[in-house]
């Protein structure tokens, strides 16, 4: 294999073999080609693509280049992915919903990216609950008590962050094959036998259009069940927040109000749907979802997860140990109208100006700052009533938060509530 | 300016301002963009192309990337130009006939690129000559003698030789705006007033089609221009090989004949063509050019600057004082008939198996070895005839040479010589 041959052939749009793909992958890991002919085959895969065979070969290299974990002990294994929204708080709630029935969440999550938060972040705002254990007590846990959440490991597809890492300085983030194989090389070295896909469509998530999130959601379809696991995708909108709270530890209230029977319905609804579907991949009646989340068995289920992890258990009952910023500033309409549009990325940033997100890696993140949104697309509003809520430290970023959640909302005539779940492809 | 918004703009098909393509490359020389940050956006560029503008600016960042030479005080002077061809000895005959013209030759020329050769590695078959020589020696000789050749100086558009470098091992080579503004960057730091660009076109080139060699000599004559300098381009066929030697020595023996008036009908054409240009360029009378070559002016100069470098005046008299391989291996005609195709790309490739190409950077060359066509296109030849005579040194290289002449010649019934310059763009 000559690496120049191998990058003119993408280049001139043609196809790898399996064996000269891994061969310059592996290559690449083991450091005999350099950073910049992998940076040039990127950019060569960004405009000619890459098919099926090929991205699978990929996702297998940097699935095996490193640990993988064995969780065939542990009886029928889920694991639950989203591609990033704004307010998704999703997993919080359908995990103990599916550790409630019976399953075993064993899972490694990423941090926030960009504008969207992640899982890890918004559990660390639980006083005590830690996302760092190791192997041993990660299995442990997951037998005991069905449910295990820790941060992703660097040992797991190292391969993926070295890539992820160039792709990032290189412009060539958004790349359907690259995403598809970056997210489930993750999946497939994490072991579960059931994987069901959230991915997320419209103006505050990565795919913007339905065709590209159908085309990304296919192609990790295909490469999960070509891998051998039960592999399903729910593609859902985004163009307005999830809920009404984006923030850590606001996010965390809102997930145990939904627990509890309490919490917005398109959050509810899209947890319901998304267990079924897993329930449905490992060969489950779909009722139990309902069930495990209408008994208060889920509610059970997270505060044992909580409190093996090191939480204080009793955040499901008093939620003001979840920490809330002082500071409240009311977003008032100006005129009377229905919400027309709901911008969720401006939403997301408005998280990012109060101190919410990371600025850089290994930056510490403000848990108790956030927004809350009173009004959401479809409903309607008087002039002078509260749009929405902002949590703030001392102004801090305040002024652009205000700004960006000012321009976020778009009020007109027309009120029409937009569907949430838009397919699922099996 | 942010590398990766830079290097997007042109992943998503937009331009780049002077001001911003100028501050990545010179990031980028500096240190403080790494390869494969270049390597990304070289790609986005063989996909997206550049407009004249970016062009023209990448093209002067790199000139302006080490020293310019200040050829003021000289005189007319004249740069000329070839974009490589087999058999192509067009400059050891067209630069003494300028100089014979009184325009000043001050050029640098580099050494051979894959199949095609260097006039640096020809001359260099002279006993004696060198073309090293420090900056006050070659502009001395310039106005003593009015004609100097040296090799390409590191010193001179330095970032295109980084550039160059990294585009030979990411597959970024052929795209016409990096090679247009790599040629241009090298004429313009070089300085002579006149250049007259032969780009060749076909099989022995590296533009194979007419609508590409249009595309870089157009947009070469264009940058030129934009930088003040007086550019000519002539569009010549290479599908077959230039003259009838292909080597070093023995092309030099054949520039020598072409001098005294006894070379192949067609190197003389193309000589007074490309001679004629630049003279009609610095707005001089066109029949100096015939006349330097027929009155004998133009051997003296050849002689003359021979010798101001080392070398051997005498060649000009006893061609017998080049080295020619002592092995000669005749190849024959199977059948009658007159010759449709002679591939200039193969003998090239011939020429190399021989000997006489440099296999790596630095290795040295063999001089004497090399190929004589006795039969060109449009020829007739009868079974047994010879085709072509092979140097060689004790048989190396023979067989795979003698099996890619072989191959080069197709035989046929039509015999048409085919047209030598295709267009002049002025």
């Amino acid at each position: 294999m000559h690496p120049v041959e191998f990058i003119r052939t993408k280049r001139n749009g043609g196809r790898h073999t399996k064996q000269a793909l891994e061969t310059f992958l592996n290559a690449y890991l083991g450091g005999q080609v350099p950073d910049y002919q992998l940076a040039a085959w990127l950019m060569a895969v960004y405009f000619r693509g890459m098919d099926e065979d090929e991205t699978l070969a990929l996702t297998q290299v940097m699935a095996q280049s490193g640990e993988t974990l064995d969780l065939s002990a542990l009886g029928e294994t889920v694991d639950k992915h989203s591609s990033g929204g704004v307010g998704d708080k999703t997993s919080l709630v359908v995990l103990p919903v599916l550790a409630a029935c019976g399953l075993v969440v064993a899972k490694m999550s990423g941090r926030g990216l960009a504008h969207t938060g992640g899982t890890i972040d918004k559990l660390e705002s639980i006083p005590g609950w830690s996302g760092e254990l190791n192997e041993e007590g990660f299995l442990r846990q997951a037998e005991g008590v069905g449910m295990v959440l820790v941060g992703q490991s660097k040992d797991l597809a190292p391969a993926d962050g070295q890539l992820y890492a160039l792709r990032d300085v290189t412009a060539t983030v958004d790349s359907i094959p690259l995403i598809a194989s970056s997210i489930m090389s993750k999946k497939l070295a994490a072991g579960a036998r059931t994987i069901v896909l959230d991915v997320k469509v419209g103006r505050g998530a990565f795919m913007k259009s339905l065709a590209e999130a159908r085309e990304l959601a296919g192609l990790m379809v295909r490469i999960g069940r070509a891998a051998g696991r039960r592999v399903r995708a729910v593609l859902s909108q985004m163009d307005q927040p999830l809920g009404h709270a984006v923030g850590n530890a606001i996010e965390v209230r809102e997930a145990i109000a939904t627990l509890k029977g309490e919490g917005p319905d398109d959050l509810r609804r899209l947890v319901l749907r998304l267990a079924e579907e897993a329930l449905t991949a490992a060969g489950r009646p779909t009722g139990q979802a309902r069930e495990a989340l209408d008994s208060g068995a889920a509610l059970s289920k997270f505060r044992a997860f909580v409190e093996a992890q090191g939480g204080d258990g009793r955040v499901v009952e008093d939620q003001n140990l979840l920490p809330l910023a002082p500071g409240i500033f009311e977003i008032r309409a100006q005129t009377d109208g229905g919400v027309l549009e709901l911008d969720a990325h401006r939403v997301g940033q408005a998280a990012l100006w109060l101190g919410g997100g990371r600025e850089a890696k290994g930056k510490p993140i403000d848990h108790s700052v956030g927004v809350y949104l009173e009004k959401k697309i479809g409903d309607s509003v008087r002039a002078g009533e509260i749009l929405a809520r902002v949590y703030h430290r001392n102004g801090y970023g305040l002024d652009e938060a205000v700004s960006a959640i000012q321009t976020a909302y778009v009020l007109g005539d027309s009120v029409s509530k937009p569907p949430l779940v838009l397919e699922v492809l099996t």
